[in-house]
């Protein structure tokens, strides 16, 4: 049987937006993984009569029908009645859910209301819920349609999902392939460059390359499909390695890595230690920092200089520069480097001087005009002027401020 | 005519999970504000057979149907043409939007593919988008039913909705009554707290009063309907000054008000400036400090201590103190405070130590045991000591450090 899904969200809190449905993202990229294919997104709200009417489109259109919302102990929770109703079919207590329920509520009240969980469509099967009171359920109400019903709590939803209906859908046949997709993360190329680099690469087919970019953060996918994951993430490897060879040290890692985890390893492996100085960011390159749980060991600190006077006590920028200059100019991001590595005695320094604005910026430094300082192990200093886009918010300016610093310091330890 | 809307969202990258729908959750609440109803919000992917055959269900159940999405020059943009189709209505080139594409294209390639945003059926008006390119339409194409069409681009859709679809929903009579919600925003009580002082306005019917809680912050609120914003405005202005009047100091604004908006006001109002000393929270505080543009009339800036050493040589934290009573200690905390205020010369300092984890916690001194440290301008200082929520991650502990800081700060204000 060559397998068409829809996904039918229930619950009258979408509609009232009051939530945001992240559960048919979640199901759409499971089953895109899965490589079954669906056309169709539902969601209508707690009215038996409205699931019934959208039961019926979507049974007449699609053969496994899942839906999510409606299992739980309130009047309003009325999935389970409304389709067994629909296909005209009686419901059945199944007493091992009654009993897995007294037992999840031993010390709280139980109510009538939270019997109706342990009652099911005859012939239907219990969808295990691991983490929750309400199961879902695994029904063939007519020999080509299967119904899965899952809770709208996104955790239950995630567990069972996993661990029970990924198992039914591959014993009845229907998972062909998998698909695998790996993404290789760039910073300080602009995704079009990074596009030009490797458009050989956009026609493959098995894996397919595709570039987006997400706050001015160029990536780029790797999806390959076949039977197993590990066969699929064999297709990938090659191709990964014969991208990275050509984009070089734009790469700084793939999937959940961030550019703090990639300098933070580095540190760690030449048992250097790093301070901050920070004007426009404020203390978000420390924040940034200090976000990886072993930072201690080798994060000193910082100082957020951010008005001249700290710059010129505390971190011993020259007054006379910081008059000729300007606070913002690669002279004083370079003495506030090598003013905090002094302080605190590290092996590296990073400083941030800019203007993040709305207000602020002139013609000659404009809003998004932007000195990284970076001093090394050496004493070495240099200062790198960025210009980014002065149509972007204060927020974006401060925050590709400090992942270009981490990049920076990155590329430091790419060259060594 | 009594008005059933319907939201129908089109693009193939919906099914593949590749975007959240937040374009629904935004119209569902645009809806609900404007007291429309709808019953059902449909995704589907980039076909015409299909959008079409969703077209037909939505048309006989609803009469206004809106769509998002499909309207760009891409090929795979058909929303526009198979509306069209579907009432067998042609497609009439609209001068004026060609104009308007040419014109925000000056400097770039224009292709023939930009030409067909040009497009509308016969006796469609033009919904204007004040952002891109694509504009949407206001189409009758029959008596009882109106479709409007608005791009898949959040922003565009948004300053689509409120400058020009909501006047002709108001000139059609659709807007019989306007929901109007204000949120009340607490800090330092938590939500169930809140609700029992509160708890008699919770039988209200116009205004409504709910509580609700997020990222450890509880929150009320208060929801009027009325003929007009202003009308609905009337009927929550008493029932807020009550509410406020019962939780006192625990209040700290309303909407999209933050502590450090709070706090920035207060520090201008008094003509004071502000220090901070960061351990745990590794600058996070400076950070959210100077997210707020005005900042630096009052900010000056501070010490992220993060070492010992960091402590000691920087801050004078006597070495024997934090010897005796640890690095997450009030002595500490208290001393950091008195560090940063002596060595920016700030009129108030705030100091963060603490254990984030997830490593790091003792008997003593779990996962989530927080001192903050506050120095006021007459140099008296006091630490303040949190046991949040062992079980919350890092990234929740370091963050609800931070706002309890400002929030002290705030509470020192509110008791001048």
């Amino acid at each position: 049987m060559s397998i068409t899904a829809e996904i039918i969200c229930i619950g009258t809190e979408l509609l009232l937006g009051e939530i945001l449905n992240s559960n048919s993202q979640y199901l759409a990229q499971q089953l895109a993984k899965l490589g079954i294919t669906h056309f169709y997104q539902t969601v209508v709200g707690d009215n038996p009569e409205r699931i019934q009417k959208v039961l019926a489109i979507a049974a007449s259109r699609s053969n496994l029908i899942i839906t999510t919302g409606g299992l739980g102990p309130t009047p309003d929770d009325l999935t389970t009645a409304t389709i067994a109703d629909f296909f005209a079919t009686p419901l059945i207590e199944h007493p091992q859910i009654w009993a897995d329920i007294q037992q999840k509520y031993i010390g709280q009240t139980i109510t009538a209301n939270n019997r109706k969980q342990a009652l099911l469509p005859q012939g239907a099967e219990i969808l295990t819920n691991p983490v929750g009171t309400a199961p879902g359920m695994i029904w063939q109400p007519r020999p080509s349609l299967m119904i899965l019903t899952f809770p709208g709590v996104p955790s239950e939803l995630y567990a069972m999902w996993e661990q029970f209906a990924v198992p039914v859908l591959r014993s009845q046949g229907w998972v062909k392939e998998t698909f695998y997709s790996k993404v290789l993360l760039y910073w300080g190329i602009p995704e079009s460059t990074l596009a030009e680099q490797v458009n050989t690469f956009f026609t493959l087919t098995n894996p397919t390359v595709a570039p987006y970019a997400n706050y001015g953060q160029a990536r780029l996918r790797i999806t390959a499909r076949a039977a197993t994951t590990e066969a699929a993430q064999a297709l990938i490897a090659p191709v990964e390695a014969e991208i990275k060879q050509i984009t070089g040290k734009y790469c700084y890692g793939a999937d959940q890595d961030t550019l703090a985890d990639v300098v933070g390893i580095f540190l760690k492996k030449y048992n250097q230690t790093l301070a901050v100085a920070e004007s426009c960011t404020g203390g978000w390159l420390g924040e940034t920092i200090t976000s990886i749980p072993s930072s201690s060991t080798y994060f000193l600190g910082g100082v957020i200089s951010y008005s001249n006077k700290v710059k010129t006590q505390i971190l011993k920028v020259s007054a006379s520069d910081l008059e000729q200059y300007g606070a913002v100019s690669a002279e004083v991001a370079k003495q506030m480097a090598l003013g905090v590595k002094n302080l605190l005695q590290s092996d590296w320094a990073i400083s941030i001087t800019g203007i993040a604005g709305p207000d602020g910026g002139s013609v000659s430094k404009p809003v998004g005009c932007v000195y990284v300082g970076i001093a090394d192990p050496q004493g070495q200093v240099e200062a790198i002027a960025y210009k980014f886009n002065p149509n972007r918010d204060r927020h974006w300016i401060r925050m590709v401020s400090v992942y270009s610093a981490l990049d920076q310091l990155r590329q430091r330890f790419v060259m060594i």
